[in-house]
């Protein structure tokens, strides 16, 4: 199965209580195109970037072979660019800076031939042009989004207009109180999949994940893990192993929904390991399923 | 197996954003003796009260057939009593009120017959008295322990030397990281088990509990409750659930351990639907295993 990814490009500055990592290749679509081509071999990326993307950068993606045509280059512009500093506790950053440069003109253009595209995976951008790629795609298995408090405060009718046509809509827990006006996420869940998503994940950081289907909720463990280099895109990376696993599925069962949870959840482990994408670029299918049983184990009852 | 419970007796005055319930029946040991109470049939305790413990409190517990020889009546003092009012996310509490009472001069006195107690639960007071409990007990096979900030900082050394002797020992996240003086919760159970417990629990309120002992990791869902009516208890309740189920096992195993997590979050979810102790005298077998079995399928992953 093929997965669409729109999102951002980026370079990212990153500092964290372990060290400062400038021009760090990243954005939301890196990030989940990264991680969903370890599931399946069809991942093709929308996108735009200035004419400081280089190729060296491009071979990145190539090298997981991922598609790239439908990435447009800016030759007088420069790449979105965002600087930040995580807390000592690394749940807490600040923005530093923030220079949307060739992403404030950002009008995605699905190539011809990504039209068919089975799955779509949503990034976090502006929920108008998240309409309009929806708009582009013929008919999609299956259509994911992301977004941030943002777009929830500032354009609420063109979000809820997207998720009337979105299928799972994954956030985290404070976007989704932000969201519902409602504090419990168990009464947020039900009001959020009013608005259209029939699956809805909520992300809970060093928490795990809870997942809302017509048959009930799940609760996914997060990773207890003894150092967390740098937390960036953990949640996309969440993203992209999700739709992997699902794009590799004969059909989407509840099982297989709660199984992609934890490949998610798998994903955004690896990931906040080292700096930026660079883990992500460098994993092998043996340690990723070892990676995913030990999440399993995790919370798992022997009968 | 027997189980000696030892703790506090209290009248709470409970504020939450759902009612005002004053003069309401607590204090750890009695929340984690009626819980413990369904899970086997000799629950003994050691306490103290005051002359306004009437007939009808002691009854609660006799309804429970608990034995409260080991409970103390002070006919010249007052019962312990405590008053808190709960914020509107249910997560956050004030003390507006503390009065020690009878239980200022608390010397637990473990009766004779209670002496050969198989499992001891020391519930959350001073850790010298609680080391007092235990140089009364002939051969225990499992001391189980809880504590508090206040013991934390107050009482470190003499905290170190209970827990020296401890099996389990039963904390919250922020007293955990408080401890060991390390924010990560791995590797601040690694440095509180160098204590003395070979097992520990980490409780984390809404987001569950997690389990650490020679074999690993193993990480409890929280029940996600749309309605939370009052968290007086919840810990408590959860440590007696623990002890229950421990308690009524052949042998204690991983996979022993793993389940009683669950049987002491299941009647915590419990505790929480009404005021005080209220909804923990009024259980059935039945919707125990029934809230137990919703546990397990919240994490359930089908092969």
């Amino acid at each position: 199965m093929s997965i669409l990814v729109v999102g951002s490009l980026a370079f990212d500055d990153i500092e964290t209580p372990f060290g400062h990592s400038p021009d760090t290749l990243g954005g939301s679509s890196t990030y989940i195109a990264l991680s969903a081509s370890y599931f399946t071999d069809k991942v093709e990326m929308v996108g735009v970037v200035g004419a400081d993307f280089e190729d060296k950068h491009f071979q990145v993606l190539h090298s997981r072979d991922i598609d790239t045509k439908g990435i447009k280059k800016v030759e007088e512009g420069k790449t979105f660019r965002w600087a930040g500093r995580y807390h000592y506790d690394m749940n807490t950053r600040d923005t530093l800076d923030t220079q949307l440069n060739v992403f404030a003109d950002f009008d995605p253009q699905v190539p011809h031939e990504y039209r068919k595209a089975d799955f779509v995976c949503l990034g976090n951008i502006d929920p108008k042009l998240q309409l309009r790629v929806l708009d582009q795609i013929l008919q999609p298995k299956l259509v994911i989004c992301d977004t941030m408090n943002f777009w929830i405060e500032g354009q609420p009718e063109e979000l809820k207009e997207t998720l009337a046509r979105v299928d799972i809509f994954i956030i985290n827990d404070s976007e989704a109180r932000l969201l519902s006006g409602d504090p419990n996420l168990v009464k947020s869940a039900r009001i959020i999949r009013a608005m259209g998503p029939k699956t809805l994940i909520i992300k809970k950081g060093e928490h795990g994940a809870l997942l809302f289907t017509d048959n009930g909720i799940f609760v996914a463990p997060a990773f207890p893990l003894e150092s967390i280099y740098d937390p960036t895109g953990a949640g996309d990376t969440f993203a992209g192993g999700f739709i992997g696993h699902l794009a590799r599925c004969e059909s989407i069962t509840e099982a297989e929904m709660r199984k992609a949870v934890l490949y998610g959840s798998a994903m955004a482990s690896f990931c906040v390991e080292k700096f930026g994408t660079e883990k992500l670029c460098d994993l092998d299918l043996l340690e990723i399923e070892d990676r995913y049983e030990s999440f399993r184990d995790l919370s798992k009852i022997e009968d």
